[in-house]
């Protein structure tokens, strides 16, 4: 836990509580986190509702030392299987909507869930997303920006086109989750190395890497993902380099998709990637292989939308 | 084990040997099947390197009514990691390219493995099969095409250009192995029933698989997976549907990848589905939703095409 932490006054307990982890920062007015904490009490791993009880272990002392700041939380934990349900706001949506979205369950606590968004498409069929909400507003107002394609790179990758400072659609790709899967479970896995290794040490990952891109642009995804078995049988790609091939193709595969979606607008507007360090670096130089360089979005970009989200709400001044 | 066979001779021991069955047929010159036999007994499950007991103890009483029966098997067990290696013969590739590719390690026994097929791409990748050849051969002398495109449903489905009986080229796709990870183990799997049911007897699983064939057309296959998941959210597609419309998804998209790579040839040669029942029930409407109508493949095509070659190779008379 925490010690006694020095600073005027806190004005947020912002939490970023998705399915497999709960991070949390404490903030004063003009978004300086004087606190962080994270640990792996995801959705998935509560058992029984307790999430006040987490709540108090990971932030306990905090709230000890800065009686009744609110807490806003965004992520799975506003879903349907969290703590209280947030529903979701439909697209187009900005910061109005969203705070007028967030859900107060308990009338004298100021606990508040972040809804998440849902687009529809032409012919009627959703999206949703949770928790990339305030990423997306969070670096949008670190950025100054007011139109841009926002991707969030991950388990179930999202670009997002912001437009006047709102969203208007999105799009979800399985990318990373059909990366681990392939990785682990598939034949490919079969004569893969167990450790990926850091990508960033080994240079032939990077080779390997934009040898996926390119095989992805041909747009046979389930022909091309088996040629990795077959050219590993004829020494033609090692099996240390097949794990970032893998990534390679999917990831080429989700921007060939992603710029077929977006049509004039894929290339018309900026695009801002948010996201870890080396998924993101991926994302980027997939990127500049078709000829789009990307602006990297800023570190905490969840907590400042959430900060965004509360004043907008009035909570915090 | 079976008992004493009424038939006059039995000319060929086949064996269709794979990953993860053994699949034995006793059969005269003329191809007849007199004695037939099936066991889980495929590379994967077998210790030890024991392929001759594993033969011998679902076919020994065949060898012992039939002494010195020639004795041939395609599959997996032909590859590096089963009994003895028949390597991968080029394409194109007819019946006597195969015959002369058939291995027979022991001098003094006819026990042959037949090789499986290589193709190389334009751009110098590779692609293989291993057991679907013969499959392919078969099909060829009891339909008595000359040229066709064979598409053969599966794990790994493959599509294989047929031009005067050999085999010219291929393309594999992972749809089978992608279905089964997505239905077990990705996030689509926490909504949809555990049990598949039977595919024939719901009507509805006809309409949500074209309902998948229909999406797959757009041809943004990372995208249209998550709107399996968000489309359940709100109702619009019920667990009970689900696996059918990802099953359209995925066959949708093999058949659009594969016409695509096929070009021209894909629409202007006869089409034939070789594989199992339901499979290929679904394959033939996914088929029929673009406009080609399939031929369906003889049974036992594997069987007929291994004792095709035996007598290409002189084996049986």
């Amino acid at each position: 836990m925490e010690n006694f932490i020095d600073a005027p006054a806190a004005r947020l307990l912002a939490l970023d509580w998705g399915t497999s982890s709960l991070r949390a920062a404490l903030m004063t007015g003009d978004g300086r986190i004087v606190a962080e904490a994270s640990s792996n009490d995801g959705l998935l791993a509560i058992p029984d509702r307790q999430f006040e009880q987490t709540l108090q272990r990971l932030c306990g002392e905090w709230l000890e030392q800065f009686p009744g700041t609110p807490i806003l939380a965004a992520g799975m934990i506003g879903s349907r299987q969290g703590w209280h349900e947030a529903p979701y706001v439909s697209c187009p949506a900005g910061f109005d909507e969203m705070a007028a979205g967030v859900v107060w369950p308990e009338p004298e606590r100021p606990l508040g869930f972040v809804p998440g968004l849902r687009a529809t498409f032409a012919d009627g069929s959703p999206d949703v997303l949770r928790g990339e909400e305030v990423q997306i507003f969070g670096a949008l107002d670190a950025l100054g920006l007011d139109s841009a394609i926002f991707v969030l790179p991950g388990t179930h990758s999202k670009w997002a086109i912001v437009e006047n400072r709102r969203v208007v659609r999105f799009y979800t790709f399985m990318t990373g989750e059909l990366y681990a899967l392939l990785r682990r479970h598939s034949i490919l896995s079969q004569t893969m190395p167990d450790d990926d290794g850091s990508a960033q040490a080994r240079p032939a990952d990077r080779d390997s890497f934009l040898a996926g891109c390119v095989e992805a642009s041909r747009d046979v995804l389930l022909h091309r993902l088996f040629s990795i078995r077959a050219r590993g049988l004829f020494g033609q790609l090692p099996a240390a380099d097949q794990p970032a091939f893998l990534s390679g193709l999917l990831i080429g595969e989700e921007i060939r998709e992603a710029l077929a979606l977006l049509g004039a607008a894929g290339r018309a507007m900026p695009l801002c990637l948010v996201g870890n360090d080396l998924l993101s670096e991926r994302y980027a130089s997939a990127l500049q292989h078709v000829g789009i360089d990307a602006v990297r979005g800023p570190a905490h970009a969840s907590f400042h939308g959430l900060l965004t989200i509360a004043k907008r709400r009035g909570l915090v001044a």
